[in-house]
């Protein structure tokens, strides 16, 4: 199934998927930079030195800086730009959407000031219903280097899934299909509220009986914040919820773990938050502890985690208020 | 709500919750040892310095090897005897049940030979249906050491299950009720085959991508198998399921990680499987892929755990086939 790709966006992951779907002959790639410094840099090095260092680009990858390059002739686009910029850096790729090429977002996150998914974002930039989300456990890094790695693409069409699924797999990496569009992708931004209660509960000097309690609850209330904005539950027992949270989680590198390891540790919070990139799940806990509180869903974690960053309430606190709490009935 | 307990069997979990328990002072404890010269050892020295170095035995913790003795008077049993041993330990215990004490049963795992739960052991054995099963992620160190930790007490009859919360809850001691005693112990013995699984994983030098989809897969196994035993699915994705297995398959320590890593590093079956004791998950393997192939129930990944412990498969072809299964939806 030769295919023409556009992968929007030179990160680590935009990077390792591009690489990714070039070594497989068959396809054309092409990876788009907004920054044409990166361009350049990657061009000549033929190696992300900064994000994926070590790992050699294959020779058939061609990189660019020009929007209407990247896009010309293609028939799939992989969309791999944070959340925070997705919308003013797709802006411009509007106008060159000839045909209706499906759009696969690689994106995990919320628009914190509309509380739209990736896929909203691209739906109402592009004008397009052609999407799919893949999205489970994924450091770049180990895709990139070839190790075994398990996803998931969704989308509302079940025949766009599995047209990107055949694309996209290889016997390293394997790709499942799923229906719920919307669930991973709330997977997928909740995860990183949660990473950053793993981080607290690492920092404070807990064992693992607490991490994986932590875990547990923690996907319980992803689970039911999910299902009140119309996920299925199901999605939150697969590759993009108990998956890619236990990475999140387990991961001693991710940036939202880090937060919450610092914290726990003792460090102040306006030492942790400086710096220029926020963590996605900094921001993330603001909205989703405020939305779950306006609509009675029971979520402690998570505005634990709320408490702790935005309100100031010692970490040790917080999870002595968790284990304190009313004798319950486990309600997965 | 002062109880007396009595704790049968004095390894690391039965020592670790006889202490647990006997530092409320309302309660009084007796710990039931197998082994005269074990309860000498704990009684001279306060500590069980084998399995539970440097953590001091409260002073009103009554040790003894004398089954009447420690049943005696007692509100309620706790069984910590290894699956194994179970049936032949209990049964001198039978002619003290005087009163029909409620029996909580720690114990995890599967009587191949008979395919019994524990819970089914105690029943046949101790003649009584007042039974409950206490699981999830829980290293008797870390307990004892009064670290934070979460876990479920199951039992048919939901009074029974709240009961023995209120009398084991502590701040540090988490207890949630469920009623699903058949899939807390079915989860129970599972996660030491997935467990094999990480090990494997680990061994072969495979990142955090593999591991966590090893597990979100492994939990899908299990889930599949219990409800075709008769559990819940729900409780697969609690404590005593995703839990569990997390501990299981991240903590260095145990067993049968232990196994699999050896065998993914190249060890050969023979030496690994060598020593006085058997990993949980080895035996369990055996049983449990040859049920779900009799049953037509979907298992690759334990499945595979059997072929590489029983039939020689070498386990990097045990991951290749994995891998290279046909593409798939994401049935969760």
């Amino acid at each position: 199934m030769p295919t023409k790709f556009a992968v929007l966006g030179s990160g680590g992951w935009g990077t390792a998927i591009a690489a990714l779907l070039a070594q497989n002959s068959e396809h054309s790639v092409k990876l788009w930079s907004a920054h044409p410094e990166n361009a350049a840099q990657l061009n000549a090095a033929r190696e992300n030195t900064r994000l994926l260092p070590g790992i050699k680009l294959p020779d058939s990858l061609q990189i660019t800086d020009n929007p209407a390059d990247a896009v010309a002739d293609a028939d799939c686009w992989v969309s791999a730009i944070p959340t925070a910029y997705l919308r003013q850096a797709l802006a411009p790729f509007a106008s060159f959407r000839t045909i209706d090429a499906p759009v696969v977002s690689l994106t995990k996150g919320l628009e914190i000031a509309t509380f739209r998914r990736p896929s909203e974002i691209i739906r109402e930039t592009l004008k397009t219903e052609n999407i799919a989300v893949l999205s489970g456990p994924s450091h770049a890094e180990e895709v990139a280097r070839g190790m075994p790695t398990s996803l998931v693409v969704a989308a509302h069409d079940g025949g766009l899934a599995s047209w990107v699924q055949h694309r996209f797999v290889t016997d390293r990496f394997r790709v499942y299909t799923n229906g719920d569009l919307v669930g991973v992708e709330l997977a997928g931004a909740l995860k990183n509220v949660i990473g950053i209660a793993a981080g607290v509960c690492d920092g404070l000097g807990f064992g693992d009986n607490a991490k994986a309690a932590l875990l547990t609850r923690g996907l319980v209330e992803m689970t039911r914040f999910g299902v009140a904005h119309g996920a299925e539950p199901a999605t939150f027992t697969g590759l993009a919820g108990t998956g890619d949270l236990i990475t999140t989680c387990f991961s001693p590198h991710g940036r939202n773990r880090r937060v919450g390891y610092r914290l726990g540790r003792g460090e102040s919070l306006a030492d942790v938050l400086a710096g220029p990139q926020v963590a996605e799940g900094v921001l993330t806990s603001k909205s989703v502890s405020e939305r779950a509180s306006r609509s009675g869903i029971e979520a402690p974690i998570m505005t634990g985690v709320y408490e702790v960053l935005h309100n100031g309430k010692p970490p040790l606190a917080a999870v002595q208020d968790l284990m304190t709490r009313s004798p319950k009935h486990e309600r997965v």
